[in-house]
């Protein structure tokens, strides 16, 4: 047999086999639990995935309730909350009652708050207290995202003895997160941490004190999931425990919630910097008016913002009538500025996120964005000045190319409707000037602008990634043709 | 002692205890390997990364060889790359044979070609075979993420068997992955996979083949990173093999290795998205010139992409003359295309990469999102035209607030230089109907392109998160002022 290797092109085994399976189930569905004993819950959630949802609960029923419990962990959402809505409240809490504590409480959240009650109060004593523990938390906090279900010894154990006792834990027990295995003091403190690796490499005689790292890695319960994800990916820890202000041990985050609240968080950023509102659902399963309403929000919101450039070329409409000739830069001057400022506005959101830069370097950055921004904007001032130096050269020698005239008069001015418009009055290399010399400090402003937005977001509670590139570009476009018509008022029409 | 907590403000542990240890390393450096034995390899490494430069491979001497290979580990890559090249070949082969192969192999990489063969040739003959082996690999893939440590024992071994075999390999070896025991066949193919606790659960007596799990997940060493990171979260492990053509698992790779994966790609993804090229470097580490390299490159290119709005407005240029009012609304209108576009960009872009959606369900997208545009730009157009007929009512009445006239008249056209502009000319209500009806086009049209652009990507074997949001505006802004001055030739310049 060759392992399943996965070709990203390739349906998931899941999908593969589902018809099969849904025949069984309806001819019989006793063979059903024998059948998939192999399979992995994430493809047999595949399978549910496939089936109409009436049957899903059918299929649940066919498995063992540890198995069912463990497809439930995998199944969507949506699907999931459906499933479990469906069923007696005494059979829900007999199927998740058998998952792992932070799973039960996350699946909890899901459902309808009435129904969640119901299921709770069905649950065996013990399991409904742990369980309502765990929906205290914020689901995005450590408290949120642990299991109460961890190995904690006290530090004099020798390493026989709490071999023996993880060998029975293992067996009885469905324990989670048996990485690691905690040492306590006498008053139950965390004190140690030792892998299951470095267990089993222990010197026998020898005690847990003696082989136990010390100043283990742990996070509050109040931590956030990136804050979790840091201290897992900074140590390359698998398992990280939560520990109370009192030093004990509540809970343990394994590596695999901590990948899932990574990838979540990359979507809402992704989104966010996007210029929408973040989804919270799949882009293929989230309704048209939810969809609509996350974007339209933003998007009327900066609809208006951008309103004020209306309102500021009302202001400018004189100089415009003067030389039309200004009109024809303006989109190529103010999306500089967005572009210059979506790049520093990626890099610091980045930067922040990562700690590669903290609240107070605010000032270094500055100084190296304002650096930057000036570079680039000579960049682009010399690219857009040689265009229009060439262009207008192109237009005065009358130059051709298959019949049709090369480059642009820029000296004209208008006559009014139905005149022609009079030429050789506006001064072509004054545009070219004007155009350069804006440029330089639009794409300043712009990168100044888009690397300072983010630290200011932080600074006042926001997420620095809701510093959007839509958003920057709309800010950094009412002062970019602000830039753009007090050069030209002083350079182009004095 | 309570155990180290994380607060996101606070300073690394490594930083705080770094002037005490550079203080040591002066007075008594025989003392450094006692006085550290109990950090962290992170905190040293934040220790080495604190001290000046040329203190770092005095640092390392004094420390116990593999415990200095950790910290290597763990180090900066440019100060990481600079030490070793720093060191005789000797020394730094004696350092990196105590690295795990996969970070060996990494390390390897980011040094000078020539300085990496000399170490290569002083590595003892396996290691070196081993090293060789993986740096055939791109860093990237598979093959360049796994480690060549791991366990695997023919099915038929009974339990004990393989735990005393653990047992022996775990004290006397660094198996840096020893989650996971894979079963093999007679010919060394893999059949199956047990975790560690599960080994430790199983009762006397039984094989291996009695209680692994069949069917286990795996990769082909060419497969990328972010496939890797997909079936390590899809299936919930911590470790995944890499599995030859003929069935042979070849490596490993652990999570944590994936997760600094996932960071490095999402850091990838949004600056690419920002309108950059990836820095590879943290910000505050990259050099100025670097760093202008990598935005002025797409900076300048969407510039002269730009560049095309100049030439489109200079074929308009007519009726810019005709009606300045036009140009009022010309960044209102290209930049809602641009903000509805890069909405749909960073979807597609999350949804591709999450496979929420794949190449094949374009249509299905592109109808969506047409629907979806054109809903969102008549609510643009709705606030568009109301604003227009609000601004046009109040200046028709001479609303004042505070002394200043409130609303504008955008009747008015130009009558040539030095003349008063002529009033009661264009009707406001066409302008209103005129921005309002483009709106509608350009949002559309935005909603579409930003939705399609990452697929044409993908399809073209680039990374969609190319398509970044500056590259979209940009290629709408052009379209956007066709869509305007198209709008306004049929309805207001008749």
């Amino acid at each position: 047999m060759t392992p399943a290797k996965h070709n990203p092109e390739e349906r998931p085994l899941g999908a593969l086999l589902a018809p099969d399976i849904i025949a069984l189930l309806d001819e019989s569905p006793a063979l059903i639990a024998a059948e998939t004993e192999e399979m992995h819950p994430a493809d047999l959630a595949d399978v549910a995935e496939a089936m109409p949802v009436a049957q899903v609960p059918v299929f649940l029923n066919a498995l063992p309730k540890d198995r069912a419990a463990q497809v439930l962990e995998y199944l969507d959402e949506e699907l999931r909350a459906e499933v479990l809505e469906a069923m007696t409240a005494q059979q829900a809490a007999a199927l998740v009652t058998e998952m792992n504590p932070d799973e039960r409480a996350d699946v909890l959240e899901e459902l309808d708050e009435e129904v969640a009650e119901e299921i709770v109060e069905e649950l065996p004593a013990e399991t409904r207290k742990e369980t309502q523990q765990l929906r205290k938390y914020d689901p995005d906090s450590a408290g949120g995202l642990m299991t109460t279900e961890f190995v904690s010894v006290n530090a004099d154990t020798t390493v026989e003895e709490a071999l023996r006792l993880v060998r029975r834990i293992a067996r009885s027990e469905k324990r989670e997160a048996m990485h690691a295995i905690y040492t306590t003091d006498e008053d139950g403190r965390l004190v140690g941490v030792l892998s299951l690796r470095e267990l089993l490499a222990a010197p026998e005689g020898a005690t847990l004190a003696d082989v136990a790292w010390t100043e283990p890695q742990a996070v509050s319960p109040t931590a956030d999931r990136e804050e979790v994800a840091r201290v897992i990916s900074n140590y390359d820890i698998v398992v990280v425990p939560v520990v109370s202000e009192s030093g004990h041990v509540m809970g343990v985050i394994t590596v695999d919630d901590v990948i899932d609240a990574i990838e979540e968080e990359q979507t809402e950023d992704v989104q966010k910097f996007g210029g929408l509102e973040a989804l919270d659902e799949p882009y293929n399963t989230i309704g048209f008016w939810s969809m609509i309403r996350k974007r339209a929000v933003w998007l009327s919101a900066l609809f208006i913002g951008e309103m004020f450039t209306a309102t500021a070329l009302g202001v400018y409409q004189k100089e415009i009538d003067r030389a039309t000739v200004l009109a024809i830069f303006l989109p190529l001057i103010v999306s500089s500025g967005g572009n210059s400022g979506s790049q520093g506005t990626s890099l610091i959101i980045r930067a922040l996120a990562l700690r590669e830069v903290t609240l107070k370097d605010w000032w270094r950055v500055a100084g190296r964005e304002i650096l930057t921004g000036v570079t680039l904007g000579l960049l682009l001032a010399v690219i857009g000045f040689s265009r229009i130096e060439l262009w207008q050269s192109m237009a005065d020698r009358g130059v051709t190319a298959f019949g049709v005239a090369l480059g642009h008069d820029y000296s004209c001015v208008a006559e009014g409707i139905g005149r022609a418009a009079r030429c050789g009055v506006v001064n072509p290399h004054l545009v070219a000037l004007t155009v350069a010399l804006s440029l330089v400090g639009v794409v300043m402003f712009g990168t100044l602008a888009g690397a300072m937005v983010p630290f200011i977001f932080r600074k006042l509670g926001f997420d620095p990634a809701s510093a959007s590139a839509p958003f920057i570009a709309t800010f950094v476009d009412v002062t970019g043709l602000i830039i753009y018509f007090n050069v030209a008022l002083h350079l182009l029409l004095r």
